[in-house]
């Protein structure tokens, strides 16, 4: 069993990179984002108050400027050919400081620079300059979404890091669902759900498993707190609620693999469901299926979501509506585009949505199946593959 | 038992706001840093591609800018005034278009308006015009720290939680101490302890308890990938390790309780260490002793990195060095300021900060305890209680 990203890959990234910034009239360009530096180069880190940056010249030379702290593990990245490193944020000479006399020593003084930010981002306790201000003599050219507009089709090696994924999203879900019970803990069963189908995840992999992703390895599934009237909220934070008989529990189960992930939600059950709650999960499957009837090749982003609208207007249940159909994913759980109305992206084969409609009933619950689509040549494939109807769905 | 941010915290939070604003010239403040806003109005939320501000008039009043998904959630906010919703993003009309047409209608359309951020910045497919743009005729004073200084002061309630959390990194502590055996995996160990140190934690607390962090409820525990030699990288990502005899452990406990988190970090063996282990081991007491010794109010942060420093020096040890002292934390798990040779921020009471100076011997492993401690009037004060002397840390 083979799985992860090949040096071909990074290559054919980074040559549409290069290609970028050859029509840009650029000699380097500075990446902050570190799900671009992770893209382009396998080298993932935990960001702090200590900026890290790749620098990618039109060479195709990939130098990474790191606090001292990373040096040994950016060297592990193979795609990478050098690491400069600076001692400690903020250290006796600021770090962007020494970066612009790193860029200054690489020739770059004078030249045109492309860059996703005019300087480092983070909240958690950093100040600086900008890049323009540490090295005043090149010109600097911000392309915030160069990667990201890249990142939008996905390649046979991601899609089969997404495929893996949804499949141990299925059994963290498997468990999520027979482990909530009345009287049970949101934490309890979501943690507990999740611990399982890690470590199972984990063994049935073997060493084809590498999590790979920013901080942590694991099958994150649970609730968010979308339980019971608290499912009416679409984005609950966890209130550590206890699953009552007669709960209505909005799920998700996103497993990280190799740096990718997918997403599974469903509305499940806590007991049997009253006749409030069958009629609109009724509207929220047939809503979820006119989504899927509208993914394709050639047609637009917008149109999903324009062909979703018409049927919350049709039933009248307009006022239940809080959000567009679903988000492209893939390193990150949400990416554009979006199946919304404003967003009239064509669909291309490679492109990865989620595809989540949902229905918000104040004092009711909370009604939202998400399952991953791949949009492919011909049309559409879902390749999250829990059960959706109902009588599936019932807990306990 | 009472714990959590009360209306009067809230208060005098955000009268220190206005004071600041006052002094700029500020009628209005948009924060777009969700930290930020959770600190002034106790919403806390899921940071996605759709724009989330909001905005503190110079009244106090307090108005948030909101997706429609997010209305009925930021209701529960009882410091917040109103929610002005947008229907989507991107949508048919761009947010940030709506936010102007808002912040116009609140009579701020001339004003001076302070932010910490001319435009929303997330990396999830976001893309959109600057406040700027959207107001052409107020004028923008861009403060990024605001509220992060302010933050650096931990009130009475918030050093209540962060004893709290400190309380709970010592459960989840034990048990990663009591599985970490040969032949265990990471994830097991690391996922297994935060699952029952969160149940156990949530079962104590009782009604008490309230998550109240971005995202997620939990004790978490683990390693991050330092088993081993891997220890040796100081900020490694999990890499799937299984552990065997006479590995080195470099471990993390950092529970979340109502928004506030503790860093508690120890350095573990799997059996008996090695002459080299404990001889690096007692180094790294010797240094940690150090840095506490030069805590305390009216020192400089960069003093404790000196001393810290002279003590690798003494010892001819700097090639072992990596990083700083340590970092403040409380609602992040870094924050300004910190014990770096850089920082001369002067210690004053209230402040909390992680005490980890470690040492990284390739081959050998890594060996840091970090603790957090709280500068009092008199001195300063060790809240993480987990034992760190050698012989208590030998797992098996």
């Amino acid at each position: 069993m083979s799985l992860g990203i090949s040096a071909e890959e990074y290559k054919r990234r980074t040559d549409i990179v290069l290609a970028k910034m050859a029509e840009e009239g650029l000699d380097a360009f500075v990446f902050w984002n570190n799900t671009s530096v992770l893209y382009l180069s396998g080298f993932s880190f935990i960001p702090t108050e200590r900026p890290i940056c790749m620098i990618l010249e039109k060479s195709g030379r990939k130098t990474v400027f790191v606090p001292r702290l990373e040096v040994e593990h950016a060297g592990k990245s193979r795609e990478i050919s050098e690491a400069i490193s600076y001692p400690e944020y903020p250290g006796t000479e600021h770090p962007l400081k020494a970066l612009g006399k790193a860029l200054e020593k690489m020739g770059l003084g004078k030249a045109t620079i492309g860059c996703d930010a005019i300087g480092y981002g983070s909240t958690k306790g950093y100040s600086g300059p900008l890049l323009s201000e540490v090295l005043p003599g090149a010109k600097f050219v911000v392309l915030r979404t160069l990667v990201e507009e890249i990142r939008v089709i996905k390649s046979p090696e991601e899609l089969a890091l997404i495929r893996e994924s949804a499949r141990w999203g299925n059994l963290g879900h498997a468990l999520l669902q027979e482990y909530s019970l009345p009287g049970s803990n949101e934490n309890d069963v979501a943690m507990r759900a999740s611990l399982e189908a890690t470590n199972m995840m984990i063994k049935t992999m073997g060493d084809s498993y590498d999590p790979h992703a920013m901080g942590g390895a694991s099958v994150a599934a649970g609730f968010r707190g979308q339980i019971g009237p608290n499912s009416a909220l679409p984005h609950a934070i966890s209130v550590n609620a206890v699953m009552r008989e007669g709960d209505v529990l909005v799920t998700y189960s996103c497993p990280w693999v190799g740096g990718y992930t997918s997403e599974l939600e469903r509305t499940m059950f806590v007991g049997e469901p009253n006749a409030e709650q069958r009629k609109f999960f009724a509207y929220m499957l047939e809503i979820q299926e006119t989504a899927f009837e509208n993914i394709g090749p050639g047609r637009k982003c917008s149109d999903v979501d324009k062909a979703v609208r018409a049927v919350y207007e049709k039933h009248g249940i307009t006022e239940y509506w809080r959000h567009h159909t679903g988000h492209a994913l893939g390193m990150l759980n949400h990416e554009a585009p979006f199946f919304d109305t404003g967003d009239d992206t064509v669909m291309t084969a490679g492109m990865v949505f989620s595809v989540e409609p949902g229905l918000y009933v104040p004092g009711l619950g909370g009604f939202r199946h998400s399952d991953t689509v791949l949009v492919t040549e011909t049309g559409m494939e879902i390749l999250t593959y829990y059960p959706r109807e109902l009588d599936r769905l019932i807990c306990g």
